[in-house]
């Protein structure tokens, strides 16, 4: 057995993994993050801990701990380089975590930690693969030959960081056009908004008088149920998405890439015109092609992932 | 010493190349890519044994044979899978070439091979590496942890198919926007000729006049000379440039990235303001950034990193 933590902004989540990726138990704590460096790990050992003893297990029963922090990583030092939303720069948070554990453990920036988690249920017997998670923003994560891959400083896979539209709207990163002002669930509430206002009186517009707000389902429950201008939002988010999809296809050729994030549970509705537009649009037309896929993991791709990294 | 040979669509370019990289001889025919693999392999391999006899040696000396194809290749079996400006699929290069020479053989994409060669000649001992060619169109090669990354059709590396422009201008590929689009000298000398349309007085009107012909160079000539118009030229292309490379470190954190290609002469022209850009709009601006650089190599780095690839 092994532990995964995936250390969010909101939110520290941490499961007892089995070495087949299976969580056993599952146990959470908020994170806080106004809070120091040490407080912060204290509760990831302190929540790791937890979790052994619930679950009836002593300590020498664990392999290894991984965790997933966002930022920029050094695995091989097990450094937190940076990360902005929690206010870490150079963090120690493996050795931190191996002195208040006394478990192997291993760092991973969090979206490759899902990604790992995804792989790994997919298989992970393919060679090349992919998760983007459509969120807030565009996460990412890039599995090449069974490895996460990192980039030299730690900080690789900013996938919703690749141009979408050169000279488009300001990104948070401070570039214009990139993928995920377009194809994250925030630009997707933004264009659900916009289409509100010319469209006062649609389906889309009242579903969200009556609940209250506009989420990422208003435009996608309008549409199936015929409203057209929540159909053309849909359409031209999921174009957003696609094309975003077909670059990194083009870019990589992984063998798979799996789409992840709650939006993700559209299912079919969502991935089957983003593999139709892709199929007309990427490179590879006449040879093997990628496969398309939603990711199952959910919330807990980032633990299972975390777990099983330890020879990463 | 290793034979290297660059199969383009108009020339077959072959070098004798020694341990350390350096060409000792080179020898090119014309690829008259009309006529049949068997003839093409044919004419590779008797380029390599005259290279061999006329630089006075004997094929015994010989380590190996490398060969950059343009198209599809599956590395391992040593197949051209696809290459539509040959008209080849499923074409057995490497086993053609083992029968013609006897020497061990192994065939990689065109543009990965030249990206190997620059990364072998940039020391060979950084992580991770990107070359991108600007050309006729934006060719590219991408090295993890020293290894040509092909994916897993043999297609990976078509940087030039990222999309800039969602929507825009329709691509050779099908797609519409991709950075070759506005990236490429190709683009640039589209946009040299609309700048001209608009400015019939200018410099860089003047110096398409003279010299019968708008290229890669009238609008960089004119803008050196002071031209206005040739400047906004200029300095929109390497924006197009520049925004490219900006996706392509978020995407990878490379810890270099080469520009090569004709253009790539324009040096610090070309480079600085590249450099500017990106400092100002890619993701990591507080850790450790990628360097960004001119290529070496020019037209030799596919030959030689054709015959350095033996083990790849």
């Amino acid at each position: 057995m092994r532990i995964g933590i995936d250390l969010g902004g909101t939110n520290i989540a941490a499961g007892l993994v089995d070495e087949n990726g299976k969580i056993i138990k599952k146990l959470s704590t908020p994170t806080l993050a106004e809070r120091s460096f040490e407080e912060i790990a204290a509760d990831m050992a302190s929540l790791a801990k937890r979790l052994v003893s619930e679950a009836g297990h002593r300590m020498s029963d664990i392999k290894s701990l991984g965790a997933g922090s966002p930022g920029a990583i050094d695995s091989e030092s097990g450094t937190v380089l940076y990360a902005g939303n929690l206010g870490w720069t150079n963090a120690p948070l493996r050795a931190e975590l191996e002195r208040l554990t006394g478990l192997p453990s291993n760092i991973e920036n969090d979206a490759n930690a899902a990604a790992y988690g995804e792989y790994t249920a997919h298989g992970g017997d393919i060679k090349d693969f992919i998760l983007i998670t459509l969120g807030t923003g565009i996460g990412g994560g890039i599995i090449i030959d069974g490895k996460i891959y990192r980039g030299f400083n730690g900080a690789g896979a900013e996938l919703g960081h690749n141009t979408l539209i050169f000279g488009g709207e300001r990104c948070n990163c401070g570039k214009r056009g990139c993928w995920e002002v377009y194809g994250s669930v925030s630009g997707l509430i933004n264009q659900t908004k916009a289409a509100i206002k010319e469209n006062p009186n649609s389906l889309m517009a009242r579903l969200g008088d009556e609940r209250g707000t506009v989420d990422g389902r208003t435009a996608f429950d309008a549409a199936k149920a015929g409203d057209e201008a929540a159909r053309a939002v849909v359409a031209r988010y999921l174009e957003y998405v696609a094309d975003g999809i077909c670059s990194l296809v083009n870019i990589f050729e992984p063998e798979a890439l799996l789409i992840g994030g709650g939006i993700s549970k559209e299912g079919d509705y969502l991935l089957d015109p983003i593999k139709k537009y892709c199929e007309a649009n990427w490179f590879c037309k006449t040879i093997r092609q990628t496969r398309l896929g939603i990711a199952r993991l959910g919330n807990d791709a980032g633990i299972i992932g975390a777990a099983l990294s330890e020879n990463q």
